[in-house]
């Protein structure tokens, strides 16, 4: 197994979103399409296993030790079952992941077959703060679910990000979110 | 397209669950394998639309009109991936549906690229309340996600549903549940 470019999505997917019904300001104007100077948003491919993308992810919480072809693996199981969508920003010039976020459409039977969205995984390396890429990954992958016809999208967070992401229309539930843990 | 009895995963994975490991007292004894007097605990097949699946699941919340052919095709995509474990009890008798509930693995890259298990859609017929099912469901679907190798197991409740959660094991997260809704 080789680790190459192939994307986990369609890469026109988020080129054609409809940036102009995003609603949350950008200072200075980035979008999907222009995410700021020498960086790139695009779907997930296998070749980011050797750009730094456990990397980043390891900046939010356990990554673990990952070989090529477990993530190999776990890359053909989400293309297949066409429900993961992990997009990065990339720098171009390192040829370094730089942040991450994850769209997961769950399979429903209520509400006539309704699809409903789950974003996970939200990370900025602490190398690239402060280029509203937070901003510009949940409002893609909110703007995503919305066009894939989710008819409603979640997120668990720290009580001291929900007033970023009331930002993009998300209200804090009544409902609890439990856990129950076998491992780390 | 027929309905028929294929089961959505994989039946022995419910039967050969260690039920020895279930902490949460039974009174009289129940088990995946021995529901109670006249019931069945098993996958869900398609033929469950026509006894009352839908039925039962809009006792939860808004399930919509569905035909055969969505169900079907819903059913043939879940089953597809390989992650989703919608369990239901039957009254044998009366060939109906009288409870549910759904395990679904979410792939991550994190923890050494581990699932994670969701509880989703736990719902007993009003008609079948005080048989100890809800309490069967959700302590079958947690062994479930850990013998799938689930590193957690996660659901959101209602406040004044989270002292039953806890009988299992599950701990109120600290985090916040928050939600965007498109259309109901």
């Amino acid at each position: 197994m080789l680790l190459d470019d192939t994307p986990l999505f369609e890469p026109s997917l988020l080129q054609d979103l409809d940036w102009s019904s995003n609603s949350v300001p950008f200072s200075p104007a980035i979008s999907p399409s222009d995410p700021g100077p020498g960086l790139l948003l695009r779907p997930l491919c296998t070749a980011d296993f050797n750009r730094g993308f456990v990397k980043v992810l390891s900046q939010l919480t356990r990554a673990g030790d990952i070989t090529p072809e477990q993530f190999i693996n776990k890359f053909e199981h989400m293309k297949k079952t066409g429900d993961y969508y992990v997009i990065v920003v990339e720098d171009a010039n390192m040829g370094q992941i730089v942040a991450t976020a994850t769209l997961i459409t769950e399979h429903k039977f209520i509400h006539s077959c309704a699809k409903r969205g789950r974003v996970e995984e939200v990370v900025v390396s602490d190398v690239c703060r402060g280029k509203q890429l937070g901003k510009l990954l949940v409002s893609t992958l909110t703007l995503l679910s919305q066009k894939l016809d989710c008819y409603k999208i979640t997120l668990e967070c720290a009580p001291n990000n929900v007033a970023f992401y009331e930002k993009f229309s998300y209200n804090a539930s009544d409902d609890t979110y439990m856990q129950c843990r076998f491992y780390d």
